[in-house]
């Protein structure tokens, strides 16, 4: 049986493959793949589709890095009670991804799925699994937001009927734009630090989550990729967008660290969008459906019962 | 004779009206004011002009603001070895102004200048003053540089021979992008946490500094605003506007420090362009005039003789 950390890297591949396989199909064009090593250990595989035909742009990118964590990536660990040792050796493999439609009725996509360790390679001090999906439209299609969310409870019940409720929530409450007030989209799951259960199940359960990604989003893309749409509407995506700058540049915790430590700018920035807007004091009309995706924003809802 | 704190908040009000109507007058249009309340204590005035035939988005805001420092504040003041004491109270006042034109020719410029006590209203424990102003061209026009770094130089030579080299160097190490080992644009003068004199004396100085503004800016401003641009360099501005939102919602100590305290939304990020881009590994060719900007945005140029 390989390692933990080779499996959590092989299942990553995997998913960058079906995923990419599966959107590239729909886009009509193909995924750039760029190879890349990391100065203080390993690397990463990005495949990136910019200009496509549904895509303004799409990155899915995997990563295996090795080496010393910086002091403040101990700290920012010690923070969060995580069992931070004196041997500063980490290992880190994740997968992530971002897709940005053109279309303004085609809602933007984000998942992640990581696996660390600390210490030791041959016996491990620490380790845990993090990830999670969630859509980001810029108008509310009730539907969409029931489907994306079914089906990651569907992945999520087959492991644990407490993990949906719990990592709904928990996804609400991560991607909040803490000085606008609302959230990034109409949320989906998010987990991080979870290392209480053998190794294999949480595997196993990332997989489960990871496979029902097509499925989750391509329905609501195929269904919207097309829809007519006006060039106030275009501005109005434009202005989520700059919201969507604003968290990943501001409040996202990977987004961040990766900044401020060593890591890979193009990879780390591959999930802002193409383009986006900033107006100032800029209010939708009460009423108006930009009005009514604020308001979801600011209030989640939840689109399945649990 | 004023209080200092009346007497810094009289003259960022006189600055606010001869840059606007300045602005205002080039651009053919005028700028919206809109007066705001802080719950905390205080407020502001603030101007924006979207969408002028000049600038795609200018805005210049002054405030006013007094209360309790958070603890976060608090905690980042101590940092910078500022005499924090048990008194929470504090004042602040300053004008803040970003001007955006449409054309890729013509550069993007940023001022500031603060006042802030701590303490007791009639007999604060601390205050200090901070400032600056800055140049982001997304073209390089050497002559442009070197007009607008002289014009200061002169405003910080009437005051001490010794600001102008010391303001320059603080301006290219503060307006680095540092994940992209880059400054945000040619530089001009920064300074902060300014006390060691008479605090009349240090009024001073930013009066003859936000005097320089126009006389820096304008000439610039005209003889670029109407260039012949192509959509290639159209979409280089927006590249390196891209940039600009990095640094601001990244690296500035002000706008993190007000997004991530209770301060306005609006006008923390009065700062961001209307619009911004960003493409995966986009890298402009050796030689260009993109590349061109780069060198020196890498590698910052002293331009003026000290």
């Amino acid at each position: 049986m390989p390692a933990p950390r080779d499996r959590a890297h092989a299942l990553y591949l995997e998913l960058q493959d079906t995923i990419c396989s599966a959107m590239a199909a729909e886009d009509g064009s193909a995924f750039v793949e760029t190879s890349w090593d990391r100065p203080g250990g390993g690397g990463g595989r990005s495949r990136v589709l910019q200009g496509g035909n549904v895509f303004e742009k799409a990155g899915v990118n995997v990563s295996k890095v090795h080496g010393e964590l910086p002091d403040a990536a101990r700290a920012a660990m010690r923070a969060r009670d995580l069992p931070v040792h004196e041997d500063p050796r980490f290992f880190a493999t994740g997968i992530s991804l971002v897709l940005h439609p053109h279309n303004p009725h085609a809602p933007t996509v984000h998942a992640n799925y990581r696996y660390f360790e600390l210490g030791d390679p041959q016996a491990p001090t620490a380790w845990w699994v993090g990830g999670g999906a969630d859509l980001t439209p810029s108008y509310l299609y009730e539907d969409d937001a029931r489907h994306f969310h079914a089906a990651h409870k569907a992945a999520c019940d087959d492991h644990d009927p407490s993990f949906y409720p719990r990592f709904k929530r928990w996804c609400d409450d991560y991607f909040l734009i803490r000085h606008r007030g609302e959230r990034r989209g109409v949320g989906g799951i998010f987990f991080d630090d979870l290392c209480d259960r053998p190794v294999q199940d949480l595997l196993a359960f990332q997989r489960s989550c990871g496979q029902a990604f097509v499925p989750a989003y391509l329905p609501i893309l195929q269904r919207r990729r097309a829809a007519a749409y006006t060039q106030d509407q275009r501005r109005w995506q434009q202005l989520r967008r700059g919201r969507y700058v604003e968290f990943n540049l501001v409040w996202d915790r990977g987004t961040v660290f990766g900044l401020k430590t060593d890591a890979r700018v193009e990879s780390v920035l591959m999930s802002l969008p193409l383009t986006a807007r900033w107006e100032v004091d800029h209010q939708p009309e009460p009423g108006s459906e930009e009005h009514r995706l604020l308001t979801v924003l600011r209030e989640p809802v939840d689109w399945v019962s649990t």
